[in-house]
């Protein structure tokens, strides 16, 4: 079978090129178009771009031309890298000309009719993809991921709200720099220092999780019952978005349990099954001083979720700490395990 | 007048050094002992120090010769940066041979006849040294300070309990190194990560602070009504503990009424008068990113809290970060100030 | 006597803050003047600054409003922070219009006319003055001082080339992030690496201490007969610009001899006397692992040399360690000396 | 064939789990002891190690028993992690016994009849082998690796003697907090700042290059001629020693002729055919701001030099930076590609 045709917008940015080093070599998809702003559009990728990853500019896309992001590319999905007021204004634009867009960008996270979608916590949510396409008129779609900061948190919340019901959760998080792109957060203000802000953060923090959580009844998204509480912190590690949680659950609990229930999740089969996803997709790590970030961030090539730290709170029930790796879980591997699950349910074919 | 004779337990190791720094020059009392591990004991203090501060160690004890840590030093008051071990077998023969004890140490902290002191909070707790004097048959009295952490976040506590109630808090708190003392936490440990874990640490934070807003009452202090949990993590900073704090009040405020709070609030005037106290003891910094470790550790000498980004918690009443210098405030500092309270208030004098 | 008028030119920036810290308060120059661009012209200086230093804006200039940056101000002096191309086409403006220019900039640094000064190392460049003035037809000048890499070594090798003569250095730097200004590096180039690369600062560091090195001759400086090579590159220190220095000197020294040079040395009484001069502007630290960034920055207020690690040099004949403090001696702290040594020359004055 | 049976002295140190990481999975060796302290012996390998990379201990390991360092190990090679002390009596013991001892640690380094072995640099010493043999009465031998600052530099170095001649080199390190094991560098000492010593390296980098780029003369290494002056500085990167290089050529030569002699180098074909070796051991790069730490320490596997800003040097002839991984080419690796060079060349057979 022929793979399917990607192209990347905004491909040169750091999450670009994570999208990049993602697609190289993926058993689905192909990169057939790389998009760029009007200074890289029409050179070759390797030159345009400013390449922060390990090793150099992978050879299948060092020639490749970079285009203009319009919404007539060659392609049968496309991976949205596009800050957020492109982002805003064109991923319709692609939705309307008929490609299934999968972003990483803000602007439609919230909107009722778009899934904001993580395959392990609410692969059903993909059901309101007909209900956008016939309200909005669009032959395409626009399929989101979370922001990088409620990607950490929501998996966890998801599996003890399951499992024992949930009411609130109190979380800060510390923050890695690579989540606010590049050049992104000048050295002088977070070398040796934390920042106790993060434009925009608290609010999605505080938001996402609980449409996540929510329930797909007749085209809409019931949100989550429970309420949700967050300050997000930068720190200087490079990345790794690390949460702190405390959570009011249904019941009483014992911290064997809860970590009984960390360690033995799994999600569906078919879930599982799809080709980016971890072996283990939630890790949970007895240690006193886990998670970390330089040493969890990068398990299960990035995909997993690391828990641990699981005690007792004095005040809710539980406390622990969750770390995912935020510009591949959080952002671009997140979406391209999004299509993989889009393309097992049918939304995404080839042409 | 001549001024009060004061010994340092362990001057040689960080939060000694911190000791020395602040005793040179100081208007009520002078270093007349300094001591040491056998290791050092018997050298002149400026060849047994690995000076840690800015600058050299200061010449007025350069020459002075480490005694070893026994209780007849010829002073009237006994700052001890002892490490915990230490601390547990040697402060109480020094209380015993009459020696007003400053401690840095946590063995006696949660001792229900040891004060733990903080002028601005609970300056009326210094009552129990009677009582520790009889039934522990001591001439001398043991007054500890708080940990460093428990100190950041407890003076902002205090003032939102005596304004509106204060029933319950979740504290995530980003620890600096120098909170380990020295070598303490390996480089490799903490250079671009966090450490979700610091021995002893959650256990303190959520203890001292309920002891020390609590109220003296007849030879006891009642603890206060609120319950705390608290999660510490060690950060890649060298001075100044950061917390995020939620708070669950006691009735209904706006963010307004808080800032103005914090904004407006001083000790009482016979704190504000101790030699050591900072012209403005809490600080409330407005703008969206602060308060942070490199701009606001120093504020008010070191002696000062800083608190800032005042929100509505979407779970409890209301969210804010405090901060304080761990090795000032925190530590050697704060005992410094719990010593000018206790001269004034009579407890320690000149022999 | 009242104090001379004084204008800061683009006060806003990184390097514009640190003049107006060093300006507060300064016994011969008050600040009558700021300019910035056209972004914080017209607004008070306190609102229009993003204070990146410790502390708050000072109260003395916090009302101030902020000019544009044209010739029309009403100082005696004028202290440049401009960035290069601004400082090009703006710094001879203000010299024509009569105005002494006390720049930080590096256009007019290897103008034969222009004094590269420091005061303790060639105070006597500052005779070009009527040279420039007669030459350029100006009756204000431009006096610069040096870049601030080249500031960490060229003490040094003035000290060792007036005692035993110099025949050859080989220099490589290791530079702090602050020397890039604000925003300057992004945090994900920085953190936990090095980059061998500082646009333009290899080249100023081979020539700018031969010129300063040089002899006044006639109206002209003859270049110092050393050859200097070097190697900039930045490190994760916030402040600081520590170099590693090896030197063919004219005749054979033991190393005891250069750390004596070293440890006796004293710049003219004069020079010493100056305001901003620190007691000590040369310190020799004999210890195996200093000099240090975050150990020696400070020494003099910021304003002094510190040199250590003296060894033989199997290829030349000694090596060492030298470090200057960038945005204080490097800098802003830097040009203020200069102004006070031409107010003592006569060549600065109040109106 | 079966596999050649390899131990691991202090096997639960930093480098000792580098050997462990390289050695699994390795085509000619398998693991088969492995040692530690008496606090570790006796217990599986995985309760005694504090794993310090990523991942878990590797199972084929974990559940092994850590014997003590005692010469009757079961295996056909000794590769040794051990601190300096214990090398010094210990390894001399093991090579007695009969076992071809491949060693990170110094003491041996610069005994006359050792090869200080890099395959890439001098092959031709193993020949001192049998010289080692009969004259110290060993049936085993000790061959020992470069200090990993003198890797970083001694291969570029061979190039350029090999082809223009070499008079003279001045170097200055960068060098990473791993290179001093676990716990290693406190944190205190080294985050935002540099320091300029490390115990014992200038003087290993001042010799050991001089005779590895020796020529074997009859059982003998003769020293190359040239003079070699170094600077070690420890600098806040986890892994990855860079290095500032000035050299004096025995002709003159362009830069373009440098790039193009170091951009074309390769070692011997059988060299190159060695299994660990990369396929590019010498990596150029043209950008002015590579070789980086973050960026260029793991290429070719953490075994590949990279260098890069090759410059005029105004004083000598050219001036370049070098990087490797510190403990991977520079230790644990290192050693394996000794390893698989002395298999080949018959010096280590399986029993």
């Amino acid at each position: 079978m022929s793979k399917i045709r990607a192209g990347i917008l905004a491909a040169t940015g750091s999450v670009g090129q994570r999208f990049v080093e993602h697609l190289i070599d993926h058993p689905l998809f192909e990169i057939t178009a790389l998009t760029g702003s009007p200074r890289t559009a029409g050179k070759p990728y390797g030159d345009g771009v400013n390449w922060l990853l390990e090793g150099d500019v992978p050879e299948e896309v060092a020639q490749m031309i970079v285009q203009p992001t319009e919404p007539n590319l060659d392609v049968d999905v496309i991976f949205s890298a596009l800050p957020t007021a492109e982002a805003r204004e064109l991923e319709p634009k692609f939705a309307e000309a008929g490609y299934p867009v999968l972003t990483n960008a803000s602007p439609f996270r919230m909107d009722p009719l778009v899934p904001l979608l993580i395959p392990e916590v609410n692969p059903e949510h993909s059901q309101l993809i007909p209900h956008q396409q016939e309200q909005y008129g669009r032959k395409g779609f626009i399929v989101a991921n979370a922001n990088c900061s409620s990607t950490s948190i929501v998996l966890p919340l998801k599996i003890l709200q399951e499992a024992y019901g949930l009411e609130a959760t109190i979380v800060t998080t510390m923050q890695a720099i690579s989540g606010a792109g590049y050049p992104g957060v000048p050295s002088l203000d977070i070398l040796g220092n934390v920042v106790p802000h993060i434009g925009g953060e608290d609010g999605k923090l505080q938001s996402e999780p609980i449409k996540m959580c929510g329930t797909y009844v007749d085209g809409k998204i019931e949100p989550a019952p429970f309420k949700c509480s967050a300050q997000a912190n930068r720190v200087p590690v490079v990345d790794g978005h690390l949460a702190s949680i405390s959570v009011k659950l249904g019941r009483r609990v014992t911290i064997e349990e809860v970590a009984e229930l960390f360690n033995n999740w799994y999600p569906a089969q078919d879930i599982l099954d799809l080709p980016s996803s971890p072996e283990k997709v939630l890790i949970y790590r007895p240690e006193d001083n886990r998670p970390q970030p330089i040493k969890d961030k990068d398990a299960g090539n990035g995909l997993a979720w690391t828990v641990g730290r699981i005690r007792e709170c004095p005040v809710f029930d539980i406390r622990f700490m969750a770390i995912t790796h935020n510009t591949l879980r959080g952002a671009a591997s997140g979406s391209v395990l999004n299509a993989e699950l889009l393309v097992k349910q049918g939304f995404i074919k080839a042409a």
